[in-house]
């Protein structure tokens, strides 16, 4: 059994990981690191701890769903205390994804804006899509919670990345997040990404291609935040016998 | 049979007012009003006029598809010259919007954004959810072609203005048309209007009510713009018994 | 607070019920009951039974997620230990039903196939535009997870029902539940209710009107079972307020 | 130009065909056979026939949107009269399509179920899906308008057969075309193929993929049946080119 740790064990995702390893045949919970402040209550025989290093040496793997500041953080130590680690933190920007590549070279580390399988698939489907449809508008729309504070989603921003790719277009020059007034009519090469917010869903993605005659439509749904979890897990079991380096969650799914 | 005029025959929703006319057994097209360079062949026995008092003269009841512009003209010499009219324009601003006001003290006059059986039940049924479902969030999303130059849609903001009626609240102030970056939680009385745009979509009018454990979609589409001209032919029918005032497409349906 | 009792506690639904209660500032968690097999533990405070003469007697009001068996066990005793019940039960037949109306002259009595709120205004919303559109083509289509064993959902049969009413039609003569072969065109009259079983789809219900030239969805998604479970705290809460009878969902939320 | 000939000039997606080709700059309308009990009116200077020796004589390349009897026919003469021919007939069965493998030797033939450039890249992305989320369940959903008679489309069974292909299954010992009654849980190998009929929908197809706690949906949406005719027409620009043989949509695109 794979001996991991959670770093981020109180958060809404890291909680997840935490429930499912206890569940699981193929990993061991060995370490929680969890905020000072806060009251956590775990099985005897885990470790809880608020130090990054000894989170590190006492597991094979570490699974990081933090903030981009905790991602930072525990980079810094692990470069001097490597381990493969797992990272699902949304939300960073390119200085920590520069902090990722670094740290890299001296131990594995997978790096997702989202974790699920449905997701990797989808962004491969987009692809394929994306470049047979070259005359087709491209709109993406995500749907998620009222809390999320973000706009648009990570994963939405990753797959217009992916069309704008197939159409060796630059995402920032084409990118559009919403409509007012009298704008004129719709530029062949823009990318729609538009981000609605509303009760507590899970997470909606859904990409369209509109043709002349046809429009087509690949959407992904989550229907809980385990499947992250879920990811987060199978990422780690791949991610432990690889050689140092970046992966992304398509490496690990020989996608 | 009712003899009516179509003012905009040449246009793209006129057309097909004129073709539904030709095979209807309860009104007969009898006159039809088209611009001087716009080269047009019809039945003989339909009159083909440049003069908007001659289309009001020769028919019981005048279908309009135009522009604002022409929306205007039509009115100002139809208060001279009262007739029915069953107007589909799109796109009038307020003043236009006065003006048929005042127009329909003298004639009956049904105004509709959008003109399809369809959308008026939608309308009516998004009333009843946005007054049951008080504390859900809502949130609109349209599709149309990429030629349509105008966003959102005038039915998307009818929409948005029936929720916002609901719940009492003032569109101009909780109306957002996009979301980017870090903007933080969304707004308990935000209404987000999304406008898509892409191929050659006849319209699509997603109305979402999004809870804890659960969400609502009211999702209209419009096959082809006929709906429109067979809504303008039955509206028309309905507006010929009337006394002078300003209708709705809902009155007609008796909604 | 409102003392209740929870029958069917080591279910699906019955542990959100629990969940839920256990938080809620409105009821108190008295008593549940569980299968004397079920391993099962609770706050000391709670009083577990296997009788259900002792669940009556202990709560202000009973709530039933269970089989058809086990609410008319419940039902039974209950006739001659009257207290409010509220139904959440699924798969009843007629028999069923009909002790449910004998039970409720004794005590009032909530049933409901779906406790959620949305799904009581989904189905207000149905009959509205059932009525409206009387030439649209009705087909519903349902989704729920994989271990679901009976189709379609009693759900998205009452919403068939309340097609078929507002039609003036009688179900079981117009239903289908598929269609395979060369079977001929769509007759008129006919309303389609097919179901869709896959993944951990929680519960999803489509009900479809189509017309010449525009078609209208509407679309309830269930994102959680706790949604159910709120329900029925709230029905509770309505229920014990009302005089000895047979109350729908909808009576409990005014619509 | 390319003189094409169209046999059913008078039938649904015929009349497209030759609408289509009268305004393009690459075909070229020479030849079109009618039922001689159809009145059919066209430009001078297109040969009209009843004869199919003459159609193919005096065309580059023959488009087919008959019926399954219309097809058989022309092979038949095409026989001895080899040409290239496009094939948009749909329902044909096992012995007409031998019939097209046989007629392929001497001429050479693409023959799809559905022309439209959409669906073609849908089955592709369709084939990626299923064999990579090995584990998630297939459902199938098509909607048509209510004439049509066979169920379910040829297209649906195309996908749910490129579904089956992924997953080493015969597609007629798990396909389920309705659900209805107790029928216990859903078998793992299951691929649902679910028919809804209504209005005048042109075509929808919906592939879903349910897993655990995520699901994934892919969706062709024709908006116009011209669309099929204009497939029709790239399809026989391209196959004009080519050996005898017989070519599937997917080849003239290059996927």
């Amino acid at each position: 059994m794979l001996g991991i740790g959670v770093f981020g064990a109180g958060g809404r995702v890291g909680k997840l990981v935490v429930d499912l390893a206890k569940k699981s045949q193929e990993v061991k919970l060995e370490c929680v690191y969890v905020r000072k402040d806060l009251d956590f209550s775990i099985d005897p025989g885990v470790l809880i701890t608020g130090d990054l290093k000894v989170l590190l040496e006492s597991s094979a793997v570490v699974i990081d769903f933090t903030t981009a500041e905790g991602t930072r953080a525990l980079l810094e130590v692990a470069l001097n205390n490597p381990k493969p680690i797992v990272i699902g933190t949304t939300g960073l920007e390119s200085h920590h994804e520069n902090l990722i590549k670094e740290a890299s070279k001296k131990m594995p580390i997978l790096y997702a804006s989202n974790l699920s399988l449905g997701v990797a698939v989808l962004n491969k489907a987009v692809k394929l899509v994306a470049s047979a449809l070259k005359d087709f508008d491209i709109e993406i729309v995500e749907t998620h919670h009222h809390h999320k504070k973000d706009s648009p989603s990570g994963t939405a921003l990753r797959l217009a990345q992916t069309c704008a790719k197939a159409r060796n277009l630059e995402l920032d020059k084409v990118r559009t997040s919403g409509r007012n007034g009298n704008i004129g009519e719709r530029h062949k090469d823009e990318i729609g990404v538009m981000a609605l917010r509303g009760g507590d869903v899970a997470g909606i993605h859904n990409v369209g291609f509109y043709g002349e005659g046809e429009y087509l439509e690949l959407i992904h749904t989550a229907t809980s935040r385990a499947t992250f979890a879920q990811g987060a897990i199978k990422a780690a079991l791949w991610l432990q016998k690889q050689p140092n380096g970046l992966y992304s969650i398509e490496d690990s799914l020989g996608l």
